[in-house]
């Protein structure tokens, strides 16, 4: 029986996971869950598998109420608050894996303590690598738990290298599915949310949604597979695959390449990271059948349409705390526009901008990394104050 | 240092073989080989790598030319000679692996002996498998010896299910070219030798060039696939992909599928298997670059229009000695065709001829099998014999 504590259960992958710990509930307990702030889906969650403890990590205004609702229905659920209550959940509760499900920053402080306490970390949390992804790659080793990713592009990577010598690795090619707008000739200016948030193949959460659609989550996965696998950023290669069935590929010294396929279902790379080293039957995943999907197509990524993704490789270049201040700028940027503050072109903007003001900051060190994370959302957010002005 | 022979040294893997140990001298070193009959390709062969022992497979005119020709030229290399003479090669040289590049029922023995005598097999030759498999895998493994595939197809099932339990795997997908005529609405009747011999993607020897045409090669494939993997025959699927750049996926329980692809060269398959587990860099092959094929194609097979497929599958749900008969008719057939004294499609019906002959005998046992084939020949050659005199 394995142990496992959701961060972000009320989120799209939290969601997901609760799924599969449901369908595997003969090798999967759940023992810990969070949500920001969504009580309803975590009293359905509560009742369904009767966690150790809960935390909601955002202040509800019927905090009191949810207390009440506990003391009720699952009075021996312990009930934590607030981001350090979130440390506390994870520190105190017994768990074989962590599944870090929250988007952003938020997921470090939480990720660290897990790893302090001995649970492997299903990552399904980019950013927090492209932050700190050294720092907790040396944590992991010192602690010897495991970072298994959930992203199925590095889920993909890590199954496609189960077994081989990590140093006959040549290359690492993460597809892109190219998002809404890989083909489009328009203006980019004109790109409203609405239109970034149709992604052709996936179904995820607002953020990583937009991300696709300005490729910067491609440029994100690029940095993490970089830490992840241990390999320099340009060996880290990146193809349009719009049909997301190939989820990513490993070249190898020899000139073999393998390549891991399913439709595309989060479910997969989830369960997988689960269950590793184990492959369990799922209900949900339908199987592949190529002749009746009859092309797998591919294309050149264009760093000019798609600016987000050069900044990337650019941060990832320097080093130092320029990955984590794109990052924060990015977040702040796609927020802004998901609000209709900016323009889909001022992201990109917001964030070169933001990552030029920092050039030649080296720091390193998780603190300094944080702090240079905040300090670049205080900039980030004065340059969106000022394109807001110039859009009046 | 890993000591190799090779079988069938003169043929297009023995080459190309050749030409990978060469590449590879600081790590393999050839001690052993033997051709039918090119003895000018063998004379060169022994002057680069001065084995310990080679073998004339056939009787040639030049005999006692080519002992005194190595009485000079490499006077500590050993003379074996003829059939007997490749056994006796096999045992007593001191090799870590044969690779049998011998087509054809001609290898069984020698690959035997091998086994007997603790050596790896690196195997190119898909019809010994189909006509004793399970004999040879039970011997491997009663000597503590790997088969190692040779054929991109199973190559790439063998990459692709490293480090995975067996156990997890749903099905083999074995890709097929699809040969000239996958394509082809016409009379099939019609396909000459030369036509046939036109393929489109690998370039191999003659017979087994037809038998891709016929798609007899990819039966003869699932039934190597299903023996070397353990898999029943109706877990092994083919799909047509004209490209050939996915070798084949191995698709698991979960619903991910693992595929290796690479440019087709059968200098990696036999690298992999020479070198494994180990991958090494190879001059010779072009790296992948998706972006520039642009696509990958797939089709359903067509057991109608390449009954040839339809009769593997049928051998190996009836077992036996059937797969044997299937391999032997369809060998005579195809020397038949090539000699223009049988139409294309005559290769099919003489196969599934012979098969019916024959059915109901359940024989196993390396002797038995040998005898069925034999007997399959004779009546093979029969069945062309009237073929030729309707056709007159």
């Amino acid at each position: 029986m394995k142990k496992v504590i959701i961060l972000g259960s009320s989120g799209s992958i939290g969601l997901q996971t609760a799924d599969i710990c449901l369908q595997l509930k003969d090798k999967i307990s759940v023992v810990g869950l969070s949500v920001r702030s969504k009580t309803e889906v975590l009293k359905k969650q509560i009742k369904t598998f009767k966690p150790k403890a809960i935390c909601l990590e955002e202040s509800a205004d019927n905090f009191s109420n949810f207390k009440n609702w506990i003391k009720i229905n699952s009075p021996k659920t312990k009930l934590f608050f607030g981001a350090v209550g979130l440390e506390k959940l994870v520190s105190s509760v017994e768990a074989d894996t962590l599944v870090a499900a929250i988007v952003g920053a938020a997921a470090l402080k939480p990720i660290i303590a897990a790893i302090k306490t001995k649970k492997n970390i299903a990552l399904a949390n980019k950013e927090i690598v492209v932050m700190a992804g050294a720092e907790i790659m040396k944590l992991a080793a010192e602690n010897g738990v495991s970072i298994l990713p959930v992203d199925s592009e590095h889920s993909a990577v890590f199954q496609c290298s189960r077994g081989e010598d990590k140093k006959q690795i040549k290359n690492i090619i993460l597809t892109a599915s190219g998002g809404p707008f890989y083909k489009y000739d328009g203006d980019f200016s004109k790109i409203t949310a609405d239109k970034a948030l149709k992604h052709p193949t996936w179904k995820m959460g607002r953020k990583i949604t937009i991300d696709s659609a300005t490729l910067m989550n491609k440029g994100l996965e690029a940095i993490e597979a970089s830490v992840l696998f241990g390999l320099p950023i340009d060996r880290i290669k990146i193809v349009i695959h719009p049909q997301s069935i190939i989820h990513s590929l490993v070249e190898y010294v020899d000139g073999a390449a393998l390549a891991q396929l399913s439709n595309p279902d989060m479910r997969l790379p989830i369960q997988y990271a689960l269950t590793y080293p184990r492959r369990m039957p799922s209900k949900f995943i339908k199987p592949l059948n190529l002749a009746a999907l009859s092309k797998l197509e591919f294309f050149e990524p264009d760093f000019k349409k798609f600016p987000c993704l050069k900044l990337a490789y650019s941060a990832a270049n320097a080093g130092g705390a320029q990955p984590a201040i794109l990052n924060a700028a990015n977040e702040t940027a796609v927020e802004a526009f998901l609000d209709g503050r900016i323009l889909f072109t001022d992201i990109a903007k917001i964030v070169e901008k933001t990552m030029k003001l920092f050039k030649g900051i080296k720091k390193t060190g998780i603190d300094s990394l944080i702090e240079a994370d905040l300090a670049a959302r205080k900039k980030a957010h004065s340059l969106i104050e000022s394109a807001e002005s110039n859009l009046k």
